[in-house]
């Protein structure tokens, strides 16, 4: 059976730009491997959900791999924290955290912290994780930093709900209130995250790193603030649904944790920075790699949304020029696979927001009807011979182009 | 009001061959009359159900219908039990049944009881309806042959329930189990469908037709093994939904059973085969016939479907001229008709498997828009003005051409 590989640009799709004449960085960039798949194979355009929907990267990707966003997306917390290496189950509730400065009061001063750095956030991260393991209460805590101020709690355990408002007000000047139920079933679960808290910053007054800081004139980041309460999703995985063993490679934690939560296996590339400085020639060998022993491998590639969100058509051109060469050198080493190539979602690079426009589409490789389309960008591929399909229609359209789909009927 | 002509191809949807170029057969086939259609008319590609499903021809055509096979879809058994020529009732419980040679203690020797030829399941299925008429039971029993060892067995009474397991094995060398409940409602079916089963078989052993065959050397059938149980749906019909008269002429038994039960009446062509050596001119002239008395004629051809699973591109293209030899010739007589071309499903010539593909789709006649689609095939129609849409679409947009669909709002 065909293996498959899907190459997910990110926020690929885009809207003309006076700057590259009217053209889309796709359009404007030169990729002759991209125009070769798409003369060879089918093309097509993508509503990630719906057309005219713009959809954030935690939903389009929901959808692309075949879970309907509407009905399993509980918000991008669970799966973020999933991705960040958290061992979460169906049913956790996650947070995004803040370290914060805040007064006597909990009125918040600094929602970063001073912009407190990765290495000082991890050391308080940990003073924290070494409180919750020891926390008296009848759910379980877990907490975990990412990046700079930015952190992830899960509370897990029998009745937790993820129905408590946020503690992070969104802004500075305005008091942290401490989480209030928003059902009935949910005052346990305010009632302990706020002892949690309390008992939080207790920790974070007295750790000699933020002493430290108070010392230097620094501000402390003297209290985590969460918010986006969510509860983890139960996800039927690829497997349970193809048959199929599916690896992602993705520097971005929120990618590895929805395809985690889609039961893939994360492989790491450590040069992976999920940016557009990454090592595409370390993603892309990887990729290759995954395909010996994987029916399914996931790369994602980043970098095209954060030119879009830079406003920078150019860059956003020139990215897509650097991906075109790596994925031109190994088509001839592919061998019997399904090649996909596509995004999560349009991202305009004129105005850096999420569109609701379709994204282009390629499926390359054996079996496939090959059209007429001999360009891959946003416009030629409307033309293709997949039509306009959802983002829910893909992996079912994969899957059956190498045989894995189960008849309906007789 | 315009007249309707359905002429559906069965698995007419295809990939490429490399025994064709790379192209399909309906790509490759020299299909004049086709070509004019699309080049006058308009085309699209159709999902039966959804992209990437693979359906049976059951689920394809109750979606071409325009009844939704998740919620209409019972199984293929009273569907082909209608089509071979039962009175279904909805709510009658309809069993797939196989003549077959089984040991005094039910092991299955021979699923299809020595190839036992279609004249002679017909004598023992004639003792079986006698024995069936005077059997002392809550429910009513009825039993019809069709081909060769196959049959079908109805089942009719308040609280007869679908819900009981298959007593075919699906394998030989094991024994054959008695019907057993798979809900609570299903134990009296489960009870008196065993007496009957017992009963039969008393029928079978004594028959001299089965006497005879020991007596040769050959296999008897002395038992009937059901299998698929399923419920005849309710569908609401054509004329219901669009005060239409309509009739099929198909060759097989499913096809006119779907039909039945979306309320057309059947028209038997006797030279119809059902193969790829059917009688297309005897087709073609019964349909043009009929669309003198009917409002809609549903012409259903299995050759295309046929050679996809005989896994021979050559044969099919070959096929799919003859059909356009005999379309052709006949255009200039259809008058006012809307004609429609498509299939129900796409069967790949090079696996002899059903595949999700979309299959191409074009509709000509008064009043329709003209795309510029000049081939029909299913490349070319995914350019078509209709886009690309689903079965279940196909009926009202047929429907609405000709003035019968009512608005929906003011």
């Amino acid at each position: 059976m065909s293996k498959i590989l899907i190459v997910l640009l990110d926020g690929l799709g885009d809207r003309p730009s006076r700057s590259l004449n009217g053209m889309t960085p796709l359009q404007r960039a030169n990729k002759p491997g991209l125009d070769e798949l798409a003369a060879e194979g089918v093309t097509g355009i993508m509503d990630p959900v719906a057309p005219g929907v713009p959809v954030g990267s935690d939903t389009g990707h929901l959808s692309i791999l075949g879970y309907d966003p509407y009905k399993f997306y509980t918000g991008r917390g669970p799966l973020e924290a999933l991705g960040a290496g958290m061992d979460l189950r169906p049913g956790d509730v996650a947070f995004r955290v803040n370290f914060a400065t805040v007064g006597d009061d909990w009125t918040v001063i600094d929602r970063r912290a001073g912009r407190i750095s990765t290495e000082e956030a991890r050391a308080l991260g940990e003073a924290i994780r070494e409180m919750a393991a020891a926390f008296d209460s009848e759910f379980a805590f877990d907490f975990l930093t990412t990046v700079e101020h930015r952190g992830v709690l899960v509370m897990r355990g029998d009745g937790v709900s993820d129905e408590v408002t946020d503690v992070d007000p969104h802004m500075e000047g305005v008091k942290a209130e401490m989480p209030r139920p928003r059902s009935p079933g949910a005052e346990r679960t305010a009632r302990e995250l706020e002892r949690f808290l309390r008992k939080a910053r207790e920790v974070l007054e007295s750790h000699p790193l933020n002493r430290e800081r108070v010392r230097k004139g620094l501000r402390p980041a003297n209290a985590i603030l969460p918010r986006g309460a969510g509860k983890m999703p139960r996800l039927p995985s690829l497997r349970e649904r193809y048959g199929v063993s599916c690896v992602v490679i993705a520097g971005g934690a929120l990618y590895r944790g929805v395809c985690k939560a889609a039961g893939m296996d994360v492989r790491i590339v450590p040069t992976a920075t999920g940016t557009l400085n990454t090592d595409l020639n370390a993603k892309f060998n990887a990729a290759l790699e995954s395909l010996k022993t994987y029916d399914l491998v996931f790369l994602h590639i980043k970098g095209t949304d954060t030119a879009s969100h830079d406003r920078n058509p150019s860059a956003k051109a020139a990215f897509i020029e650097r991906i075109d060469k790596e994925l031109r050198a190994r088509i001839d080493q592919l061998g019997d696979v399904i090649v996909c190539v596509t995004g999560d979602h349009t991202t305009s690079s004129v105005d850096g927001r999420h569109h609701g426009d379709p994204v282009p589409l390629l499926i390359w490789g054996e079996g496939v009807r090959r059209d007429e389309v001999v360009r891959f960008d946003e416009v030629s591929c409307a033309r293709g011979g997949l039509g306009r399909i959802r983002g829910l229609d893909l992996m079912n359209t994969l899957m059956d182009l190498t045989g894995r789909v189960e008849m309906f009927g007789e």
